[in-house]
């Protein structure tokens, strides 16, 4: 690499502050980060991008540093963190810098057992974990102040001094994870394993579970096939679709835990034991103690929270959910005026009128979900959660029940209200065909063409001075510098829960919905893989064990899809024709069968375990193995002291 | 005490060997016993009792030994079993050696740290882990085949050599727990302490859910008095009381978890880790290897262990259950037909007829019951589970659904087959009345008469020698020796957890019941606590967390609660009568209901957390002062290796 001329360590994490930023400020956040671990520091390398180049380009910030540290450092650093990896013996084990011989794949100085992702998270981990010590405030800025053991890093960057911290991407593995995974069309399973090494645990679960679930919906999309071009479906037929339907997602959720846990195992993030929680950056009290820690830190009241939370924001979201209830009714009511009017005087534009309903009331949706989005957002700030866990938790609850009643309030309503069938069928036809259209092309390929063309603009820049494909690394850096950050998975989940509900909801009256959610998740796939590779700046890894609130989210819809089909082939003209008089049997019925399903998948989800017996016995084994040693080395201890010393 | 004459110690736990046991296996058992703990050995103090009074009386066992140990080794017993006790800051800590002196209560050797019960549990698992070495058989007994690693007390149990291995009694202690437990009627709690300290925390926690179960009924039974006495409920008014009872099942049984939470906190339960479990005595196998000890042990294929659960127990008991059905239906047949006689030519004997069915069937339901109780135990050990926990868990799910069967399913037909509501009420009377007196008089008192003419027989015998009304030591073992054996707390709970049905489940026709329940527990917490101390011989104590299982059973009951009670809601000629034209809409609305409430439920059991917030921050401040300390032990070791060291 060109940058290893200019200093003498390899740079893993970027770190801008802001342009303006006081000198003294600067220098003292550098000192903190090079200080000795011993003296309360990070103990990392760090020097200043391009001082050279920037009389070139006047508009350039000066503020950006480069982080790198040593093979030691990081070693030491993997065991703070608690980095599980696999021992010699083949089983996962927390690593020690003490036993690092004894791992695998551990050469000489432990140079290159860290993949580049785990480097720059045990970076980023530590630079959080940089605590003020005696200082009151930050140099140069006496209002912005500090008190011991407060994260340096977090309050510079909530005050806007620290603009950014980014994990530098690595250009050749980079375009060898590329080549591998979306730069051709072949038949072959996603690398899972160089994803996790790039782009970390949360990732490569993310892109596990779309492989997965795209898989699993296959044998779905294959039974659909046949239904939706043999006219085999004529309403009349879908029970055994329905049936199918219910025992596929129960089945396809459980085994989901199995294989996900499996991963995560292989990741060592299964295991893995999380570390105290630090208050997130936003958190906001007054200067008390922690209760766990006893270190000095911000607290603020529960029961404050638990108010705020059931007397403003719960409030506020049903309010919400029922003013998208009433554009429904509104939209409905209008569709039936318009219809009408076309029926009277049936011309051109009454014809064009048709449309305007639906059109409408798609972009209010939209409009609506981004607005909601804002509040949701800024009431769950708002509450002021102590742990960006539960912040997140609280937001996706609040995000997903609305978008999961804007997507299927009105299908609802045709279904169960109306009890249009045919109509039922056209609006999932629009729904699905238009939602995943529009999605692929403003989620990947409109970011990727912007990209592309900042991308061209930088490089005639550069050709200008220097006459290389190649971009040197400066510029490297900052082209990445100015990419977008990717805000986590949050969206991309949230697209998969809607095509799920789409297909386990209501399939059984539109049986191709499987295979359009497969051809999309094909796409997605390859879309999702570009964007996070060319569009957004590298993310810093996450460890992950598990798809975590998503999963239950998931499994909450298959619990909604159990109602919702029962419900569907109790309408169905060829069950009712079995009870041609009585409706409350038909009714009494269908209910019965729809508590055995409940029961069954309950059950089922009992009955399966969530980890594979192979790896529940490797688990179970580190832990008798690390048990023994205590008892051994307390053997060696005790008996002396107590029984003669006594 | 008497005994303290004859021995150096303090006795605590009784072995019992059969009477023709060979000399030699005796010895070589004792020797085990004593040897040093470095040999292999327990490290006990162990004497035969009472070889001169066996002259006396030719017909007593000499192969009784009574086991003890000295202070020390009982506190390196705490340890080895992960006692957790207060420590001297008021947290709850698990137990060291090394820093016995920091914990709450510990004065000079520690003599009184620990309690009987715990010296015991302590005794009882080092006997049990007490492994063969290098034998291959007991001595004397070439066909009981040992091998490196066997636990030979359990081998020797298993084999008829062991009679029995229980705890002493200490006569002072009980007498003075009886005083304040019992014996007085008063109003006051149960000292739960006290009784954790003599019977353990698995007993305790059934008295404290036995008593927080009656004052948790006591609301219920409040409302339910005016209902019943002011003829308020004319089948009509039974909506609002089927509303309460359903909030209050979901209420009662989330707090109690918090309430048990605190119980097991306090009592250092809570965050006990559980020691690798070793092998029930009655399983078998191949010998092979454990593959997460890597010990020799027998192994038995799980698959073929799914087959006997899947494709013998599992069909066994449906059968079962099918039978049970077929008995209720010739049951209401034959009812029936009797009723239809009397009515037809209603003379005294066919009046006495009337009663026939009933008394047959409640015979051939317990008959039923003892008979599948017997075929549950024999196909749950015929699946050769590993641990005695899944056992255990294999065989209570078996008697449960059995028993809630045979229960209730009469009631279900009566409620919602027949839809007969007097007739409905009259049978949960009879059931809850006869069941409640013939229960506390088989389990209770006749036991406690049988025990109280023997003991008599013994002291008349005795006072043959010594004209003493205190018994010596040595009878008072035997005594103790000759008690049957607490088979624990399996058949209490089971039946609070049917007393728990009737009310959940139908108490909305028969208000009273909370009441009757209230009563009967109120009478149930004296003859259980008469029953455990006087009748049984005194039982090991066990470390519990919790009730187990038995929580999963009372939710799955408050679950079923929910749909019999809007059931109930809808039949109601109350309700009915708002829809008189469409039946369909009410079971529509009814249904609806019923999925509201179970949503409701599953948001209550979400949102309450199931360990107090103040207790959470307990053992967090734990976890992390121990992970704190981990560090700072790492900082002292580590920096000086790696970086100067490389």
């Amino acid at each position: 690499m060109s940058f290893a001329d200019q200093t003498q360590f390899t740079p893993l994490v970027v770190c801008e502050l802001a342009e303006d930023t006081k000198e003294e400020a600067v220098e003292w956040l550098l000192s903190r980060i090079k200080e000795k671990q011993r003296n309360g520091g990070a103990e990392f390398q760090v020097s200043r991008l391009l001082p050279a180049l920037s009389q070139d380009d006047k508009k350039e910030n000066p503020n950006i540093f480069l982080v790198g540290a040593s093979w030691q450092r990081l070693l030491i650093g993997a065991e703070d963190l608690g980095l599980i990896k696999e021992f010699s013996d083949g089983s996962m084990r927390t690593f020690t810098y003490a036993n690092r011989e004894d791992f695998k794949d551990f050469q000489g100085d432990g140079d290159g057992f860290l993949s580049m992702a785990e480097c720059q998270l045990i970076i980023k981990h530590e630079l959080d974990t940089l605590r003020a010590k005696q200082e009151t405030y930050v140099p140069g800025y006496p209002k912005i102040k500090l008190y011991p053991g407060k994260s340096i890093v977090r309050r510079m960057h909530s005050k806007g001094i620290l603009l950014q911290i980014f994990p530098l991407h690595d250009k050749e593995e980079l375009k060898r994870l590329s080549s591998t995974w979306y730069q051709q069309i072949r038949m072959a399973f996603q690398p899972l394993d160089d994803i996790r090494r790039y782009f970390g645990e949360s990732l490569a679960l993310y892109f596990g579970f779309l492989e997965y679930f795209t898989l699993a919906m296959l044998p779905m999309a294959i039974i659909g096939i046949p239904y939706y071009f043999f006219d085999w479906e004529n309403y009349d037929n879908y029970v055994v679709f329905a049936i199918c339907n219910l025992i596929w997602t129960t089945v396809m959720l459980e085994m989901w835990k199995r294989f996900g846990a499996c991963l995560a195992y292989s990741w060592g993030t299964l295991s893995r034991k999380k570390a105290f929680e630090e208050p997130r950056p936003g958190f906001h009290g007054v200067l008390g103690h922690n209760p766990v820690t006893g270190r000095e830190e911000p607290v603020y009241p529960n029961a404050k929270r638990h108010l705020r939370i059931y007397l403003v924001s719960l409030p506020f979201v049903l309010l919400c959910l029922y003013v998208s209830l009433c554009v429904m009714m509104v939209y409905f009511d209008a569709e039936g005026w318009v219809l009408g009017l076309h029926d009277v005087e049936p011309t051109f534009w009454t014809g064009l009128l048709l449309f305007l309903p639906s059109i409408v009331y798609a972009v209010v949706i939209e409009i609506m979900n981004r607005l909601y989005r804002y509040a949701a957002e800024f009431l769950t700030d708002w509450e002021n959660h102590r742990l960006e866990s539960t912040y997140q938790n609280h937001l996706t609850l609040k995000v997903l029940v609305f978008n999961f009643l804007n997507c299927f309030a009105s299908l609802f309503y045709i279904a169960f209200v109306m009890q249009d069938m045919p109509l039922l069928r056209q609006s999932l036809a629009t729904l699905l065909i238009t939602s995943q259209i529009l999605n692929q092309f403003l989620e990947a390929f409109l970011p990727f063409w912007l990209q592309k063309r900042r991308n061209k603009r930088v490089q005639r820049n550069e050709s200008q001075t220097a006459l290389g494909s190649k971009l040197p690394f400066e510029k490297q850096v900052m082209l990445e510098a100015d990419m977008s950050t990717y805000l986590g998975t949050f969206d991309d989940y949230l697209e998969l829960f809607l095509l799920f509900g789409y297909v386990s909801l209501f399939s059984c009256v539109y049986p191709i919905a499987a295979l359009l959610v497969v051809l999309n998740n094909v796409t997605e796939i390859y879309s999702d893989a570009l964007k996070i590779c060319q569009v957004f700046k590298r993310p810093f890894s996450e460890p992950a064990a598990n798809i975590g609130v998503w999963q239950l989210a998931f499994e909450s819809m298959s619990i909604i899809a159990v109602v919702t089909n029962c419900a569907l082939i109790g309408m169905s003209p060829q069950v009712k024709s079995y009870f041609p008089e009585s409706e409350s049997q038909l009714i009494l019925l269908v209910v019965a069968v729809e508590h055995v399903f409940l029961v069954l998948k309950f059950i089922l989800a009992f009955v399966i375990p969530d980890i594979p017996k192979h790896i529940q016995i490797k688990l179970a084994r580190v832990e008798f193995e690390s048990m023994e040693a205590l008892k051994k080395k307390k053997m060696l201890e005790a008996p002396a002291t107590p029984i003669k010393g006594q």
